[in-house]
């Protein structure tokens, strides 16, 4: 969908929420209704076409010019107050009470006489939730290289006792990176034996040991859009509670990824992977949610959990991550990234296979 | 000096500015004041050490409990409103207005019925833009580990006709990395020929071209500290107009340090850079302000611009960068990050040389 498109997707939601504009001031939103990819930016949409503009600083007035040739560009800052002088007195104008910071809302407040300022948190994440299908190939070829660069490195030898965390790390963030990822989407969690009941242990100079559960958190970043998978190997033969625990997870992630239809409540899915867990008595092992949506940023609506609102709709592209961590002797994760669809289960992106591997 | 000194000299503010608590929502904040380096967190701190406390989920529990040893750490989220709500009845608390975002303060003020809220911005940036020995001595390894490796890519002939500007600038991240960097400290900025007329672009598959001026802005992330330095290269013999524009911003890059001095007006730092390069008629082709802070983030205060408010102060690390754009043709800037010191000039950090380099 072209930024326009997008724009225009907007303004129906703008004119059902009575707003004449919405302020943007979320860089990702920016980019997402202008293609606009600089670091200081904010746009106002409005329920007329003629009300859009983008204004940034100067030192992207070329940029700006370039990757938002239809936009009327605005060069002044800060941007968001600057933004907001531009609409017309007498306008309603919404802005994003969710990324808005206090002093940012009032010095957009001076900076609008005149006009009403309404709470419109959101809007464009509600947008954004659902993904056209250039994003879905986006987000695929992000999976597909990530993983990529993970079987490269378990052929490689890569994954074996006596290398450390970190430098398994960097040689997985390494071959993402040769495989033209613009880098990791996020810091690789790579966490071996005890650690690896940290749920987001950073790596560390300890070297992997035979008989380690080697958890193993990544994502690439391609074209803006991020990918994000887990897996959990185990060094050697696994132990009998290694392998009990990973099919546990497995189970559990099955059961969260049969419930990820369209239209399912949130809490539900949740629910569904979770319950799992708490029948086999590990339901405060599993301390975060079950997943959350990718795209432009690599942690977006929707969000799965306990206490999330909403439903899931087909277009979202979520993650599905159960895990189980106990304390001092290792933890296991399994995590997909899956395309929700109209009638019938999602569909993975991510491409690796989720059995236990022994290394 | 230790997380608790740093909590003390907290506490001092606090009491000056009359508030029993501060509620601190900035992760880098936090960390400044705990050593907690987790992705959600929120913290309070006391007028009295007693009122201290870490908040974060239990994705954390085994993390928080581990760098931050000395402080109750409460599980429970959201991390900001479950924080507030430990604070007694009765208490004024402050909030970070400038990094809090509106949403975010209307859920703190459900969770804090009886305690009276008050704006508290960058209380404790204040504090983290002056260093003390230990993060001044970080800071400037991440300074000599960037350099090394911009120097060891020029020795190897990484800058060279014929390289696309993403492989040069992933070629010096990939150094940065060897040489023990958790990574860059932002985007690497590499720009050639005409690109380099564009402040903050990003690396193409553009090849670079004999008689291009090549501008690489970049920094290393070490401990969890930044370095910032920008240099212009000429490959191949520089045209007469390529020599002035960068004597000119040498010129203007010279003023700018020696102002920087203890106790200095911001906007008259900027101006003393700022006025050799308007005398050369140039003014509206430097489009950015001339420097900021550098620490645990990468960008932070003190903020050297034409708007910007308050003084320069001996313990502080700042860059001054100054560069000129011509549309079309190309631009040069020059950033040295430099430790301002009582009683004289400041002392640069960085180490590469500033005269034109002709590659």
């Amino acid at each position: 969908m072209s930024h326009p498109d997008r724009r225009d997707r907007l303004r129906t939601v703008l004119r059902a929420a009575g707003l004449d504009a919405l302020l943007v001031t979320d860089l990702l939103d920016v980019r997402y209704l202008t293609g606009f990819t600089g670091s200081n930016a904010a746009a106002v949409i409005g329920a007329d076409p003629a009300g859009d503009l983008l204004c940034t600083d100067g030192r992207y007035r070329l940029q700006a010019a370039g990757q938002s040739p239809d936009l009327d560009v605005v060069i002044d800052r800060p941007s968001g107050p600057a933004a907001a002088a531009r609409v017309p007195a007498g306008s309603t104008l919404g802005y994003d009470s969710a990324g808005l910071t206090v002093d940012g809302l009032a010095a957009v407040r001076d900076a609008t006489p005149g006009r009403r300022l309404l709470r419109a948190p959101g809007l464009v994440g509600g947008l954004r939730a659902v993904k056209d299908a250039a994003e879905v190939d986006a987000v695929r070829r992000a999976c597909e290289l990530a993983d990529t660069a993970l079987r490269g490195l378990l052929d490689a030898g890569g994954l074996i006792p006596g290398r450390t965390e970190r430098e398994v790390a960097l040689d997985l963030e390494d071959r993402m990176r040769r495989l033209g990822a613009a880098g990791p989407s996020f810091e690789t969690i790579l966490a071996a034996g005890p650690n690896s009941a940290v749920p987001h242990h950073r790596p560390t100079g300890a070297e992997l040991r035979r008989g380690d559960l080697v958890k193993i958190d990544f994502g690439a970043t391609l074209d803006g859009y991020h990918s994000d998978t887990t897996r959990t190997f185990c060094l050697g033969p696994a132990a009998g509670w290694q392998r009990e625990l990973h099919a546990l997870v497995d189970a559990a992630a099955s059961a969260g990824r049969a419930a990820l239809l369209d239209g399912a409540v949130v809490t539900d899915v949740d629910a569904a992977a979770r319950d799992v867990v708490a029948d086999a008595g590990h339901a405060d092992e599993f301390p975060h949610g079950l997943g959350h949506g990718v795209g432009l940023a690599v942690h977006e609506a929707p969000w799965l959990t306990r206490t999330g609102l909403g439903t899931v709709a087909a277009g979202q592209l979520v993650t599905v991550e159960p895990g189980v961590y106990l304390e001092g002797r290792g933890g296991v994760r399994i995590e997909d990234l899956l395309h929700v669809v109209a009638g019938g289960p999602p569909v993975p992106l991510t491409t690796l296979p989720r059995e236990l591997v022994e290394v």
